[in-house]
């Protein structure tokens, strides 16, 4: 729409008014004459589809523009483009492809439904030769989606690592520092304090399984390599077996354990893998340096070499922020009639996590008596495991021996510790933490 | 054009062909398959313009594509996009000029032209309607003007703060190891050795005094506020007055030293400042664990809160990768007739160095007898300047006093230091450091 000033107007539709819609309404308002100043479009919020009319809201809209009726927004001819901030997958997914058979970019937040649905929604954006933007999916604020989309879009990527769930990295933390001053680290109790502070929900589940970064990571593994993968066929591991004496090993060792998601994909063979697990990160690594809820994505080529994009994965106005440089993105290119796309996207080869391959961290609590190192090494050859590291903390009942093997398949490391389990002289086998490699 | 099995192909001309033209002509080469799957178009490189035909290179060129020809490269019509790498101010900006004027689309790695011309070369280009790209001009292989000119494009960005330059950083890092595994720290001999590995050049002063970060924090204030600003703009302090006895005071306060590169824009006067010195960064803060030669650059925005870019600065196969992700860009752009503009920018309302507000530190070297404290410190308190940290190492003849003021504007701090240096009492005045504030 052209108003009486000759301005084009982008007539906003949004779906859903929680934090990230309020948020974003007031970012529209706030930077409107802004944007109009650098690009001549004028950004207007003219519809708010919400569940209840009814409900104390943190935003001043005008009459008329909140209304119930979802479906009528997202074809009414009168809006120009939808950002849908409902989350789930339906009714999201209907009203997106809706919006886009009627000819509306949209933008969305929504890694549950792009981590199941993606590639229907991305084939349906280019049909309708529309944008689907989406930034705000994965690790909130942060650029990410963008950056993988188009600055490196022509790099050979080898692997993308990322701390991509806030509520996990603050737990870790937290756990961490109590360990290094001292403390056990308990992991329930620092889960409760994190509850208490708003880091994480009642049901936590989600986010301490790696449920949440396991969609993300398929998102990830999707725009990376133009695969199809779905949050299916994501391995994940959550936090909730990391010990403080786990921490503490692993920092008198020089590392520190963050709940990582990795995609990698094999140059060769072209398989992708896709997991979730906690990992032992070097100290002088930067994905160690990433405290709190903060998130940060690191990715490998073979040109870029590395680069990390840190910031804000969650919370109202940064994901809002990423929210609102899709809408711009959109309403420009509304404008110029064009489109981004991901491309083809072709069926993902993934390699089963039996296939992977790393270096591991793996403690038992040992019977300490001459032979029991050479019992238990015994094992770790037969399975064509070969140890890095060996060490044996305190002795008599309480002997625990520490390894960190050289780079294994997963399959055989499995193999060696259901056997340990059956040695005499193991008591007890703790966690299993791979270790970045190189 | 379309080729025999109706593909498009992007014909691209590249002037210059040394580690990063060299580096782009293999990258170009390896993906253009991966390219053609995702895209649909095909990326060739036509013509490669050098000045000495008979050079050795680490790149195999067919028959025909090496040219010394550069004028006629840029206004061929067989040529769909050019590449400068040659770096300078003239005759690139002239070919610029050209190529776009002849409706090619650009991509440029030249900090140098763009941080003296940019503003006229943008007009250019969107006058011609066609991309001037220039990712590779900052920082390298990280994508952060992508995400200044597009993620965050409607984010009200308050501050800028990058290590941009690979050289200082490095020296820095080595000082800082050397003084904490209880060297000396010394600048002079770890610049050779830099020299010695290849990571300062031969005439270091570009880099050690802050010329090449300048000119990046030039385009990173036009880039991030719209604002015309030039190299000559930025206020400079390099880092061959940081000595080992600095490092070692900033390291027990809690700090490490950075060279930054810092854009600030005042909310409310909209007034910029845009500087490169030395600074006290908190251990803590994501800054202080870049290390070496790499590069990061730390965005602060209302919505998107903090948000950090870290990667390789230089180096040919990175800035290459930069490069190829803006070819792809302009590529795509051309075939659907679009391109991306900076915008209209607008005169910069600059803040001089004098009206800049931080917390500095502070050291004299003092006689060590009663009433100096006193003396001292109300010559700080006689220009304003109050004291958040007060420390005296050593006594007799050794003293010395360290403060860190709380935030004061800098001519009074610079006020403060001349009175110091004029007391009886005071033998030797430091050199300032500025640290980072909220």
């Amino acid at each position: 729409m052209i108003d009486d000033n000759g301005v084009q107007v982008i007539r906003i539709g949004v779906l859903g008014c929680g934090n990230v819609g309020a948020a974003l309404v007031d970012l529209v308002r706030t930077q409107a004459d802004t944007v109009e100043q650098r690009t001549g479009l004028r950004l207007e919020i003219a519809q708010v589809a919400v569940r209840n009319m009814s409900a104390q809201r943190d935003v001043d809209l005008a009459d008329g523009v909140l209304t119930r009726d979802a479906q009528s927004l997202v074809t009414d001819p009168n809006i120009d483009l939808v950002v849908e901030a409902i989350g789930g997958i339906e009714p999201a997914r209907g009203y997106i492809l809706d919006a886009l058979k009627h000819g509306k970019p949209v933008v969305t937040a929504n890694k549950e439904l792009l981590a199941n649905c993606g590639a229907e929604l991305y084939a349906a954006a280019d049909a309708a030769e529309r944008d689907l933007l989406f930034e705000a999916a994965v690790a909130g604020g942060i650029p990410i989606v963008r950056a993988l989309r188009e600055s490196l879009h022509g790099e050979p990527i080898t692997r993308v690592m990322g701390i991509i769930n806030g509520t996990t990295n603050f737990i870790l933390t937290k756990m961490t520092d109590a360990v290094l001053g001292g403390g056990d680290g308990d992991y329930a109790a620092t889960l409760a304090e994190a509850q208490a502070l708003g880091y994480a929900e009642r049901d936590p589940t989600a986010d301490v399984e790696g449920y949440d970064a396991g969609a993300k990571a398929a998102i990830i593994a999707t725009v990376a390599f133009g695969a199809k993968v779905v949050a299916g066929d994501v391995y994940h591991e959550g936090i909730s077996r990391v010990s403080g004496s786990e921490i503490s090993i692993a920092d008198r060792l020089g590392y520190c354990i963050k709940l990582l998601g990795i995609v990698e994909r094999d140059a060769e063979s072209h398989e992708v893998s896709v997991r979730v697990h906690p990992t032992m990160v070097p100290k002088e690594h930067p994905l160690a340096s990433v405290r709190d809820s903060f998130n940060a994505v690191f990715v490998e080529g073979d040109f870029a070499d590395s680069l990390m994009f840190f910031g804000r994965g969650a919370g109202g106005a940064p994901t809002a922020s990423a929210v609102f440089g899709d809408v711009l993105d959109a309403a420009i290119n509304l404008r110029r009639e064009t489109h981004g796309s991901l491309g083809v996207l072709h069926e993902a080869k993934l390699r089963p996590i039996d296939e992977t391959e790393a270096e591991y961290l793996l403690g038992l609590d040992v019977v300490d008596e001459p032979g029991v190192l050479h019992a238990v090494t015994g094992v770790f050859a037969s399975h064509g495991v070969s140890i890095r590291v060996a060490e044996q903390e305190g002795n008599g009942p309480e002997a625990r021996l520490v390894f960190i093997t050289h780079s294994a398949r997963e399959a055989d490391v499995q193999a060696t510790v259901r056997e340990l389990r059956g040695l005499d002289v193991v008591r007890n086998v703790g966690g299993l933490l791979r270790v970045i490699g190189d």
